[in-house]
């Protein structure tokens, strides 16, 4: 049985077995024991007059035990039973000089070069369980509503999407690759007969099944190999993106807003317990802030200000007008100045349309086609493309979509305007030969949504193994 | 509104509006609309009489269209409901000429080709829905028993578990590569700063979290980079690893067990009509076999045969003398004859076990050490590990998993034993020393798990795109 079912099942058990790791054991009586079932220890009291003093030196910081004892009610504060040990058995030790987790505080620093124990620490703990119950809401709520999963490639032959630097995959002799004629590396003659790279999206592949299966979701790892060492990136995180047939810009936008809203809702109520006590610790982080920068919200605030507030919608028009004429913008405050139409918008400026001037969520549509990817539907105007970008408080973008071009002829034409490689588009282009139609869709950093709903401030501490610039330890 | 809710729904409906693809148009009347929600086409009766010649010509097997019309009841057989169409728009049109589907058996062979085309077909779209069902009951499984799911990295430092050949992972110029002053190819300018590969397996980081939350899965992409072309394999699949803290190689079997007998069960009640289809594909596949070589069940026989019972549990010792004197083995029937305790068994003997001797799944356990891998718990005898495989007709091994060996020493020799590199292992050496305990996982490939549920025989058809040696196309 575990300390979640038993805290849940409370005194209709009389008589337990339960096994864990020991968090504290303080007056040589009391052991507080996790299982990870959840964040709460169960409470053991030690008979110390009748336990081995042997056993009772091994009870530390870290070492797996086996508990049989009785379930009463507990006399002490903050939990309601406790468990009377009537025979401890050690399982394995943990010498309290070498274990470097220790019941204090460690620096998140310290705990990313401990990756394989810092999952024993409450936050760690509570962080990797919410992460996992996102998940699941992730799949709950697309398979309630009629998608289809689908496991587009990780090794792909197209480096199409162009959204960012690949990472090469290849079986070839590193030191002497085979060389073609005129010396440049013999493809043909690596694995797959051709380069190959690790995907960036799936969405390409995924608007094929969508074209055949309707609405479709993928949920899986992808890759940027840009140098970019910033607590908003990795070179590996795990990517949801749904397609759907049928959907234009407005119906992406009401799916996406309703989609978050959802897996928000579900996981706040199912990982409550983890989430309060994440709320405490992100109170005590904003604690350590000046004044003026502290959040105005505490963490539960904000999710549930998020689930319960409708996303704000504005052009890319509009929001370039608002930048423009801001006070900040005047003042030189931004490190890139806003002065015209067509200009990407940098983080500071998405930052400052969310957390000062609308204080929501927002949803920024039509932006101008030169800035965004050759796949998106060209407006009538024929300058703005049907794309929209979630941005959301203390994390900035979190989706990114689109409506599709669907159109054969456009998009051909913007396929070799951008001097990209058609043959290798072939079949992409071929879904706007055989049946096309209006679909959408949009893609959601998976980190992103676990950093907003935990609260953590750097995306290394919500994967398990982050994958950084030099780093790929573990 | 999907033709799936429309069917569901039936004559609560007044008009509707719907969307999908042509499958068929005879009579210049009877429309096939498909719209990939369900198995099901919808009878879309058009008033020809009404509707311009140049609309009618465009409605071809393919095309995507726009119906508003009025549910009635139908007077077809097959069909309870259809909708007479008042307006029909061609949304898409799709060139008779040049579109690879028609409405006609293709090889699987010619669809591999067509791989952003087949899920258009019937089989297609009900193995990827059946595939995606699936997918969603493992994650139901696991979080409805208090597991959690875990992202193991995909991208890897240590290729400790030597499971099989790996791809490496790159962005060195691949024509002239750093050298170090020894002339070796100098990965510490490599992006991670060291050589790195694609994941074979995610166990190793998933115990680091079983032992702490207890009880996790990983369900992700893994890699083999084995120039194997079989229709069994492939370069890139996805796989599912739970691994369990307390758990031992009994608790793995039963959990293993259970796990899929839940599984099938879920899918075969929600995609009854998808499976009933592949039950009718599969049986005329049979047809085309040779009697003797004919399954003696359907599919849905097999599946229910599955649930239904106890899947039989033999020791390697006790399966290696079946085998020994078997007649098969005697009359030298297998192409590698069994006379030896030790052998590792081969493909023949497996299914020679599961096909002809029991007739049922077979859990296979406690291997000779020496053929299994290095973190697999040794027996008291000194020369069997806990290890079980399980065994499926048809399909061969469909799980591999043990007990874990925790004792720090054993595991510590092994390692040094078979010269593996311990310095890219100390974090799972560590797990043995900082409170270890009796712990079990097991892997199971996931599109094996789809063949078996869907009766089809080459693993390159339940995958969307399939990636193998020489094919990486898409």
């Amino acid at each position: 049985m575990s300390i979640k079912e038993l805290l849940q099942e409370k005194t209709n058990v009389d008589e337990v077995t339960l096994r864990g790791w020991v968090r504290t054991f303080r007056s040589n009586r009391f052991i507080a024991l996790n299982d990870g079932s959840t964040l709460a220890n169960l409470q053991v009291v030690v008979d110390f007059e009748h336990t081995p003093e042997e056993t009772l030196k091994r009870i530390t910081t870290g070492a797996a035990i086996e508990v049989k004892g009785k379930v009463v009610e507990s006399q002490g504060k903050g939990q309601s039973i406790e468990v009377q040990a009537t025979e401890i058995t050690i399982l394995g030790d943990c010498n309290p000089d070498e274990y470097p987790i220790q019941p204090k505080k460690h620096s998140l620093e310290f705990l990313r070069e401990q990756a394989h124990l810092r999952v024993r620490t409450n936050a760690f703990g509570a962080i990797m369980r919410v992460r996992s119950t996102l998940a699941y809401a992730v799949h709950k709520y697309f398979q309630d509503n009629g998608f289809f999963y689908v496991n587009t490639p990780i090794i792909t032959g197209s480096d199409a999407e162009g959204a960012g630097e690949m990472f090469r995959v290849t079986t070839l002799d590193p030191k002497n690759p085979p060389l073609t004629e005129t010396g440049e590396v013999d493809y043909k003659k690596d694995f797959f007969g051709r380069e190959t790279n690790l995907t960036v999206s799936g969405q390409l592949e995924g608007e094929t099944f969508a074209m055949s299966l309707g609405k479709i979701y993928t949920f899986g790892p992808t890759f940027r190999a840009e140098n970019s060492n910033t607590s908003r990136h990795l070179a590996e995180f795990w990517m949801i993106e749904p397609e759907m047939a049928f959907y234009d810009l407005i119906d992406n936008m009401n799916l996406a807003e309703d989609f978050i809203k959802y897996v928000l809702k579900y996981t706040l109520e199912v990982r409550r317990e983890d989430i309060e006590f994440l709320n405490q610790r992100f109170l005590e982080e904003e604690k350590t802030k000046p004044q003026t920068e502290r959040s105005e919200m505490s963490l539960i605030e904000k999710l549930e200000f998020v689930i319960h507030n409708d996303f704000k919608r504005v052009s890319y028009t509009e929001a370039v007008e608002i930048l423009k004429n801001c006070n900040h913008n005047k003042k030189k405050k931004f490190q890139y100045l806003i002065d015209e139409w067509g200009v990407d918008l940098q983080s500071e400026h998405e930052r400052y349309l969310v957390e000062k001037h609308f204080g929501c969520p927002v949803i920024l549509y039509d932006y101008p086609a030169k800035i965004k990817a050759f796949y998106m539907r060209l407006n009538e105007d024929g300058k703005t493309v049907r794309a929209m970008d979630i941005l959301f408080p203390g994390i900035g973008e979190i989706v990114g979509g689109s409506q599709r071009e669907e159109r054969y002829d456009v998009l051909k034409q913007k396929i070799e305007d951008l001097g990209m490689d058609e043959q290798t588009l072939w079949w992409y282009l071929e879904l706007r030969k055989f049946g096309t139609a209006v679909h959408s869709g949009f893609g959601l950093g998976f980190e992103r949504l676990v950093l907003f709903t935990t609260g953590m401030t750097n995306i290394r501490d919500v994967i398990p193994y982050p994958r950084t610039p030099q780093s790929a330890e573990f």
